[in-house]
């Protein structure tokens, strides 16, 4: 049985962590709030796709570990703190991302009590492998949630970089993997997104619509 | 069982939702960053708070359904789209909170098809009424967060709005409902809190402090 000495260790590390993460809600985004008004932070992106992971569960794998994904998702960008947001269409900023987040990970999460930072940090790492149902669903709403800020704001980071439809297509269709039927409403929405000038379809629109 | 039409009139309800919760990305409340960079916002709030119920779970009541705990703080503020955010030491905007949120309760959880509609509605009921171990245990989490914040930042909204300990102590003590182990640590940093001058100790600071 724990004494109380090590409770209060343990308390002690815990909110040790819970400042720390402190940090990630002045982590900006690339994609902005829907009304336009500023870009998001990575606290905000990380409670709306925490929501959607709960209010979407229906279009996930079925026998799907709900609160496993939400906290997946309520800790996916804690790494963001020692690295920064990389750009997903930053071809160069993804070299060597990995690496330098495992990094991150493994002194963010370090600062839990032992068993707890090896909980979060295996999670983080099945974040990043996408091979579980929870992570492919978790993956699929982190890339499906800045398509919808992208069109809501007629394009926003979409535009402002210059990214063409062709590219959004390749870069998210792992959304398919963990979620079909989003997968399918995504495709939709790009379409759209193309024909309403949001987005330039790109030399090879209408061969990736085609691959579905 | 569901016809695909009905699945996408599933999903366009959804995503209506989804949409719509982005603005409590811009709703502002006292509290600021622990940077001391500027206020935070309620989405902010809602993150930090899911992830302390998952990482603060040990102290909270055995038996506790965390999922739902999470699921509860992540929409407990939504209300505040429609109702902005009320400090909790202005006891004038007190009056008739309660019935504003419910009416916005109403429109927004609305927005969702029927059956979760009525499951986050009665969330959020169930949060308000503090009865359950889950509501007793994310109320305590509420409290506690700005707690940690004003800490943080020498005083931060308790010093702006002259809050005095006395106040603090009477406001928070529910946290010893749902967590007391987290209400011992509190009482600490509030009694930490006024002898570094973060707080005024107010007229009854040394009964209060007596009450527990």
């Amino acid at each position: 049985m724990e004494t109380s000495s090590e409770q209060s260790r343990r308390l002690s590390a815990q909110l040790a962590f819970i400042r720390e993460i402190d940090r990630v809600k002045s982590i900006y985004r690339q994609t902005v709030l829907m009304d336009g008004a500023r870009r998001e932070n990575d606290a905000e992106h990380s409670w709306h796709i925490a929501i959607m992971a709960v209010t979407l569960s229906e279009h996930a794998p079925p026998e799907l570990d709900v609160l496993r994904t939400v906290t997946m998702l309520l800790v996916h960008d804690l790494v963001e703190i020692d690295c920064g947001d990389t750009f997903c269409y930053d071809t160069e900023g993804m070299v060597g991302k990995h690496e330098r987040e495992s990094v991150a990970a493994d002194r963010i999460f370090g600062i839990l009590p032992h068993d707890q930072a090896a909980y979060l940090r295996d999670l983080w790492d099945e974040f990043e492998a996408r091979e579980t149902p929870e992570a492919r669903y978790a993956n699929a709403l982190d890339r499906l949630q800045p398509m919808l800020q992208n069109y809501a704001t007629s394009g926003g980071a979409w535009r402002e970089h210059g990214v063409t439809a062709d590219r959004v297509l390749r870069r998210n269709r792992i959304i398919a993997d963990g979620a079909p039927e989003l997968w399918s409403y995504a495709r939709a929405m790009i379409a759209d997104a193309v024909s309403r000038g949001f987005l330039d379809p790109g030399p090879e629109f209408r061969r990736e619509m085609e691959l579905g």
